[in-house]
């Protein structure tokens, strides 16, 4: 197609044309991910998560999101394996629950690090007020795209394949 | 926090506490950009524009959305200024209207591919059946935490920091 823009990836040869693939979400992992994690109430937890929150408050005050929708979220992420509760108690109080990242759940910090990136790049005049650096070095962290030989990798380079 | 998972950033010195942050939207890139993009929809219609769609058709022919929905969450990355319309007309046919991405919408290709990665190391036995690779090198494409002096990085070794 002439006239598609040029960020679009390329098809390999042997790989059978878009429109014939079966319904899509049984093929592309972009649509099985957004089967599991695909509201903004989600990402927005899964970012306090990150950001250090474990306890129910926490998430509500810093997402910002109501008491019922955070807890029907955590649900979520808890049965999807994305979280895991974990038994606390205060003295003098009743146990509670706190929710920590499983290692499914700490996947995902490639991409709510591209949202970042992306925010800071497109919706601030000047950038943001807050970075993220390499603790190592001091240098800005990005979610870069990079093939496994360590070669930096534009759009227009990326060829869809199809595995087996 | 002892509990708190060691998948979670690290803040720096001179970064106020997370509690003390005005209203987290007006600060954090995450959640600016998932005020412009937050829906399964718009993230489907995206993996389709990368995809080389650019009819209408196409777009919901693939991305499996009724018209209703797809109409209007294009009309949202349009005016977002994610996609633009440019105007083509086949013979003996009206005008109509493709939709190409942008480079502010193009430029979210990081983010969609870190949740192909994702989907495909954790929602398919023996991953997904069609892969990204460079289509210079062959290796296969990531979208990877990496700082600017070009280090892998961990989620622990990332700090976040205040700019300004």
């Amino acid at each position: 197609m002439d006239a598609s823009p040029p960020a679009t990836l390329r098809v390999s040869a042997d790989t059978p044309a878009r429109e014939s693939w079966p319904p899509i979400d049984d093929q592309c992992p972009i649509g099985r991910t957004l089967d599991v994690v695909a509201t903004r109430s989600a990402f927005l937890l899964l970012r306090e998560a990150f950001y250090g929150a474990t306890r129910f408050d926490q998430f509500t005050d810093r997402a910002q999101i109501s008491d019922p929708v955070a807890a029907a979220r955590l649900r979520e992420l808890v049965n999807a394996g994305l979280m895991e509760k974990v038994p606390y108690r205060e003295p003098g109080q009743r146990t509670r629950a706190e929710y920590h990242l499983t290692a499914k759940g700490a996947d995902l910090l490639p991409a709510l690090l591209a949202l970042f990136d992306w925010g800071d790049r497109w919706t601030f005049a000047g950038g943001a007020r807050i970075g993220l650096r390499h603790a190592g070095c001091g240098a800005p962290v990005h979610a870069a795209l990079t093939c496994a030989d360590g070669h930096p990798v534009s759009a227009s380079e990326i060829e869809l394949h199809r595995r087996r």
